[in-house]
C-alpha cells in the first residue's frame, strides 16, 4: 500500500462523521456543552496535548507495542493521533516514544499526514514519559516551535475513539479546577486482599469509580507537580490526578466519559477496536451510475430496488456525467463505500473513472475504500464466456488499486425477466454488498461475485 | 438454520479443543493442577454451579438482554453452558431466568443439546437469582430432581470463556476456606470521589484487584449467608463474597484469574467475543481428497503447495475412499473447516459426500462449519462455460446446507503450465481459504470464487 503521491493530502476531515468534529458539526457540538459562549471560550483556550506512547503492551500477548498494532492495516496510534487532531482548539500534539520507535513513529506521521505533532523521546516509566511531554511544552530550549499552553491534555495512545465533547468537558474544568479527568462506573467490584491471599474487605462499588483518561491540567499545576515529584512517584505511580493533589494540593473535577474511552489493553481489545471501526465506516453507501438520461433504464430499476434492500444504511446516488461533482461531495463527506454500476457496456469504463477520481482524491489514506463494480447478465446482450472475460481484468485492475488502499471486487446480477426471481437476485446482492462493505477483507478482491 | 433431526445427538465434546476438557486432555490438565491426585480429587468433590441471567443488559445500549445476543447465530449464554457442562464433575447447572425469559432459555436448551441444566425463575436483583438458584439445591422440594451439592460454583451467563482450570481451583479452594473468587489486576486505577464530584482520593492500584467470576462456596456457607441476608443486601448487594464475610465470618481465598475471565459488558465486548470463537475454531483445517491412488496427481501437487501456504494453520488430509474413518476421526477431533478437492470429476461428487457425512455427525449443531469445494481448470480437459455450469449447482446446495448451518462456497483454481503462475494462483487459493475460513461470514456462500 503506497502513502499516495508526495505532496497530496488527505481530505481535510479524515475521520467518521463524529459528534464534535472541526468544522460545520462544531457549533451545534458547542451548544450542547454549555451555550452559546463555549465556541469563543475553546478558541480562547491555549491546549497542548501530550500522549504517552512509550510502553511495551506486554499484556496484550504479542511482540509489538499495542499502540502499533494495526487495525485495517494501520497502527493504532494514529487513530488516536487522528482523533485529537481533527479538535482544532488542541494547538499541539506532543507524543513521547521510545528511540527505538522514533522512525517508526516518524514514518506514520508522514504516511498519514498527521499535523501539529511533536516527538519527544519517552521515559522508561509512564510518568517520566509524560514529564518528558511536558518539558517538551515548557518553552526553556531556544529552538522550540511549540509554545508553553495554559491548559494541558493528557492523554493514552491506546484510547482511540476519544470525542472532542469529553476533551473540551476535561480542559474546561482543569481551567476552572487546576484539573480533572474522566471517569467511569466500575464494571468489577474491587476488592483489597490480605497478606495471605484471601479476602480482606470488598469497596462499595457505588462510591467508587474507575479513573480514565482523558485529564486536564493547568500547564503550571502538573509541570510543577512533575518538578518535585519524587522517584518514587515517578517509577511507581500511575495516577497522575494523584500528583496534581499531593505536591500543589488541586482537587482534579471528576467528568462522567462513555463507555467509548475504554483502554485498548488485551487482544480482544484489538479485535473490538477493528469492528468499532469497520461499523463506523460502514453506515453509508454511495450508489454511482454512468447515466441519468433514460429513467426507465433497468439500472434505475436495479438501483431503486438495492435501497429498498439496504434500508438499514445511507444510500446516496450520484452520477459520473456532471463532471464529478456530486462525487466530489460525497467524497468530502467520508463515505468509504462505493457501488458501481456498469449498465451500458461490458467493460469496466465506469468503474475505471470512478477509481480514478477516488485515487486523486486521497480518500483512502486513512481507510480502505471498498469499490463494488456491479455488471448484469440478462442472458440476451451478451454470451456468458464474452461476460467472463472481463473477470481477468477485474484481478489485474483490483491488484493495482489495493496498493492505494481501495478494495475492488466484482458483482454479476442475473436479470431474470421472472419477476420473483428478479426480487431473489436483488436481496442476495444487497447482502453480497453489506458483507464485503462490513468484513472489508482484502482475501475477496478481485473476485467477480454472482448474485 | 435448523438444529438437525429430533433425537440426533451432537458430538460428545463440542467445544474447541481448549485445555481442560473431559476425555482425553483431563489428566494431563488434572496434572497442572495438583498433580497425581488431583483427578480422584475432582471426582470426590460433589459441585453443582449457579448461573444468574436475569439481568436486562442496559449497559449494552441494544435491545436483547446481553446474555441472549447471538454470536454467530448462538446466544451467548449458549457458549457459557457449553463451558461448564464439559466439565464432568460439575453435577448440575441451575440457570435463573425471568419468566418472560423461560420459553426462550428452554428453546436454547434443546436445540442446542444442553446437559444437566435446570432452570429457575430469576429474581430481581442479581443476589435474589442467586438465591433462587441455591434453593433449588437445597432439597426441600420432594419433587427436585436435584441434589444438594458440598460445594456450589456460581459463574455469570456473560463470561463464555471460562477454563476448567479455574472453576477447579476456585471449587478446591472453597472446600478448604469456605468461600473463594477469581480476582484479576486492575487495568484502570480505582478513585474515591468526594460529594461535589471531585477526587477525594485514589487507591493504590497494586494493593487492590477486580473481583471477578467464578466464585465457590461450601453451600451450606452460602445457603446460610442468603437466608440470614438483609433486604437492602438483597437489592443493592453485588458481591457473593462479602456476605459470606458478614454472615458466616468466611475470608474467601482470591484465585488469579485468566484475562479470558472478561465480563461481557457493552457492545464492544460482544464483537470482542465473536472474533475470539471465530478465531478459535479457524486453527485447523482438512483437505479431502476423493483418491490417494496417483500421488503424481495435480491434486497431490497442489495439496503440497496448499498446506506450505497454510503452515500458520493445523491441516490434516484424509481420503473419502476408505470408507469415511479418517474423516470420523477429524469431526470427533471438532475441526470446523473442510476443503474438499474434487478432482477427478467436474461435478461435485466428493464435496457431497463430505456434506453428508458432515450432516450425519451433527457437528455443526454448535459452531458453523465451513466447506470449499475446490475445482480445476486447466483449460485442457473442460471447456470453461461447462465448468461455468457448476455455478448454478453449487447455489442450490449451499442454500440447502445453510438450513444445517454447513457454510459452502466453491473455488476454482487455473492450473497453469507456467511455475511461476502456478504458485501464485496456490498463493490466492491459500489466501481465499483463509480469509473464507476466518470471516466465517454466510454473505459469501454458494459464491465460485477464482484463483
Amino acid at each position: 500500500m503506497e502513502p499516495g503521491p508526495p505532496g497530496a493530502t488527505r481530505p481535510a476531515e479524515p475521520g467518521p462523521r463524529l459528534r464534535g468534529e472541526c468544522g460545520a458539526d462544531q457549533a451545534a457540538s458547542a451548544s450542547l456543552l454549555s451555550g452559546a459562549e463555549a465556541e469563543p471560550q475553546r478558541r480562547a483556550l491555549a491546549v497542548a496535548a501530550v500522549l504517552p506512547a512509550g510502553g511495551c503492551g506486554e499484556r496484550m500477548g504479542v511482540p509489538t507495542p499495542k499502540q502499533f498494532c494495526p487495525i485495517l492495516e494501520r497502527p493504532l496510534i494514529s487513530y488516536t493521533l487522528q482523533a485529537l487532531e481533527r479538535v482544532c482548539w488542541i494547538k499541539d500534539i506532543v507524543v513521547a516514544v521510545t528511540g527505538e520507535n522514533m522512525e517508526a513513529m516518524e514514518g506514520i506521521i508522514r504516511r498519514y499526514q498527521h499535523k501539529r505533532i511533536s516527538l519527544v523521546e519517552a521515559g522508561v516509566t509512564r510518568h517520566r514519559s509524560i514529564f518528558n511531554g511536558l518539558k517538551a511544552l515548557a518553552q526553556d530550549q531556544l529552538d522550540s516551535k511549540l509554545s508553553r499552553p495554559e491548559v494541558v491534555i493528557i492523554h493514552d495512545a491506546v484510547r482511540p475513539f476519544v470525542e472532542e465533547d469529553v476533551l473540551f468537558k476535561v480542559a474546561a474544568a482543569a481551567k476552572e479546577h487546576g484539573a480533572a479527568g474522566a471517569i467511569r462506573p466500575l464494571v468489577s467490584t474491587v476488592i483489597s486482599p490480605s497478606p495471605d491471599g484471601c479476602l480482606d474487605h470488598s469497596l462499595e462499588r457505588a462510591r467508587h469509580r474507575a479513573s480514565e483518561m482523558p485529564q486536564a491540567f493547568l500547564y503550571d499545576v502538573i509541570y510543577a507537580a512533575y518538578q518535585q515529584c519524587s522517584d518514587y512517584d515517578l517509577e511507581f505511580g500511575t495516577e497522575c490526578l494523584q500528583l496534581a493533589l499531593k505536591y500543589c494540593h488541586v482537587k482534579a473535577k471528576l467528568v462522567e466519559g462513555s463507555p467509548d474511552l475504554w483502554k485498548v489493553t488485551y487482544k480482544r481489545d484489538l479485535y473490538a477496536a477493528e469492528s468499532i471501526i469497520k461499523e463506523r465506516i460502514s453506515q453509508q453507501i454511495c450508489i454511482v451510475m454512468d447515466t441519468k438520461e433514460d429513467e426507465e433504464h433497468v439500472g434505475h430499476h436495479l438501483e431503486e430496488m438495492l435501497k429498498n434492500e439496504l434500508n438499514h444504511l445511507k444510500v446516496t446516488s450520484v452520477s459520473l456525467c456532471h463532471a464529478g461533482r456530486d462525487l466530489q461531495q460525497v467524497i468530502l463527506e467520508q463515505c468509504y463505500n462505493f457501488v458501481c454500476m456498469n449498465v451500458m457496456t461490458s467493460e469496466f469504463e465506469e468503474t475505471k473513472k470512478l477509481l480514478n477520481t477516488l485515487k486523486e482524491s486521497n480518500l483512502s489514506i486513512l481507510y480502505p475504500v471498498v469499490v463494488i463494480s456491479v455488471h448484469f447478465l440478462d442472458y440476451k446482450s451478451v454470451p456468458v464466456d464474452q461476460k467472463m472475460e472481463n473477470l481477468m481484468q477485474i484481478r489485474e485492475l483490483a491488484k493495482e488499486v489495493k496498493k492505494r488502499n481501495i478494495l475492488l471486487c466484482g458483482l454479476l446480477i442475473f436479470y431474470p425477466q421472472d419477476k420473483q426471481k428478479l426480487q431473489e437476485s436483488v436481496r442476495q446482492s444487497a447482502t453480497i454488498i453489506t458483507t464485503f462493505i462490513k468484513e472489508r477483507n482484502s482475501g475477496f478482491i478481485g473476485q467477480l461475485l454472482v448474485a
